[in-house]
């Protein structure tokens, strides 16, 4: 598609997001506000709202127009952010700073920063199930976006994936057990972003396989893109400490498998993200963009 | 309702719930066991059941048969035991015991805490969401269900009820506050549970209305009892320390406006809570006794 730019595209797709979390989301002053405010004070500390843009760029790719997912694709900026919360608690990472701010423990306190993460992922549910009552989508394909999005977020998706994470930290970690935990502990929510869009979009089941093949495949090529940052990046790109997994002692690719084995990867599922989409016309190009930034990107 | 023995019905309805609980949890065995040995351990901390009960008896008087909402209750108690986790953690009520046994940050550490909560959130949604294909219930009462309950549970629910509590600790705690914590922290989500099965059972409008005063009344009630409880009770009897609260600086009713006006407002919501199911048959007596049961109970 000659012309199409993907960064206008992002930046159209993230002021969207932007302002659809903000009408959706109680205001501060919403009664309590000290929760209301560390609710929107992580949602609003300046996320790229990757996970939105790829449900409206599915949404797009099965036929759709991408605006009529946006409400429901905010449901997982809601999940993606209370698990970066939750994660860096203290008893989990530990972080002070993330994207250049204190973390949310740090700037509210533990016990207010374990419950707006808790909030969060209440109303990411509640936003889905009260989509109903704007008859944009029927009750069928909600309850299914749901229960999709409930197991890729559960226990045995994205906190199973952290779960094994903080298990394997300071021990020796095979090939099996990387791949189970990038799987899980970020694939799992970028493959449901992907999935939510081709539902809610109204995908025919053919479809919905594609982009369910697209979906896995950048999730992966994510995760080992962040990976391969982490040792390649200075902090300043990062926005946070890099080398840090290394530092922590948390297998990565290229320390288990060495860089140039983790470039082949980061290669091949990249590849594999367009061939899912081969039989798509333009209406997938943002999608393929997607995945082109995922592995180039430099932070 | 000569002959209705309610402790024969609870206990009926106790071993329902545990082993409906026990088909939806993933077992210990799956992956990862550490945080499924921890998702059951609490669930499985020896609870009355009181709200996956209420369910099914407000499904009863609204015409249906109890068991037909018994899988759906049990999203119930996942939200009730999740919080419970997360109350009991050293950021906020610092709890070392729960029901005689060690806390689940005890048992398991505060990281595999946290995160056996957050997953026992994600399943109660997930669960009811997963109920669409047993086709007992149609999609948009599911949906109806789900707002329902993330609407009682989130920010201005149970989680607002819980930070509003922590923030007054040590404080001096108006009438109006204190109405607010009890309300949300634990009302909500008894109330939610009435609704659940008036919802599901198929009530009328006018049947949900007659339900949702029922509920909101014993949720009330019962908080008002365990504030008087806290203070007559021996920690033997309660399974927690006694005065627990008084020791906090925590307020209650009894320390607010003195203990007979505590036992006034308590016979006031019973007698309210009884007066909704006054058009009701026989069918509403399970409810008049749990009603009962809970403003009489001892611990």
């Amino acid at each position: 598609m000659s012309g199409f730019d993907i960064h206008a595209y992002l930046d159209r797709g993230r002021l969207l997001v932007d302002a659809a979390l903000d009408r959706l989301l109680p205001p501060e002053t919403a009664q309590p506000p000290g929760l209301h405010k560390a609710m929107r004070y992580s949602i609003f500390a300046g996320g790229k709202r990757l996970r939105p843009i790829l449900a409206m760029a599915a949404a797009e790719a099965a036929g759709a127009r991408p605006e009529t997912v946006l409400d429901e694709a905010c449901s997982l900026e809601l999940i993606h952010t209370y698990t970066l919360i939750h994660d860096d608690l203290p008893a989990m990472d530990n972080d002070d700073f993330r994207r250049g701010m204190p973390t949310s423990h740090k700037a509210f306190g533990e016990a207010v920063a374990i419950l707006a993460g808790d909030a969060l992922q209440t109303q990411a549910f509640g936003l889905l199930a009260r989509a109903h009552r704007s008859l944009r989508h029927s009750p069928e394909r909600l309850i299914e976006v749901i229960g999709m999005l409930a197991g890729a977020c559960g226990s045995q998706g994205v906190i199973g994936g952290q779960v094994v994470d903080i298990e394997s930290e300071g021990r020796p970690v095979s090939r099996e057990m990387l791949d189970y935990i990038h799987a899980h502990k970020t694939g799992k929510l970028i493959h449901a972003a992907v999935m939510l869009g081709a539902i809610l979009g109204g995908a025919t089941q053919a479809r919905q396989a594609d982009l369910s093949r697209y979906g896995e495949a950048i999730g992966l090529a994510f995760q080992i893109t962040d990976d391969i940052l982490d040792v390649v990046s200075t902090s300043e790109q990062l926005g946070k400490t890099a080398g840090k997994d290394a530092q922590a002692g948390k297998a990565t690719y290229p320390s288990l498998l060495g860089m140039e084995e983790a470039r082949r990867m980061q290669q091949h599922y990249f590849e594999l993200s367009l061939a899912a989409l081969a039989s798509y016309d333009d209406a997938a190009e943002p999608l393929r963009q997607i995945a082109r930034v995922i592995v180039e990107r430099n932070h």
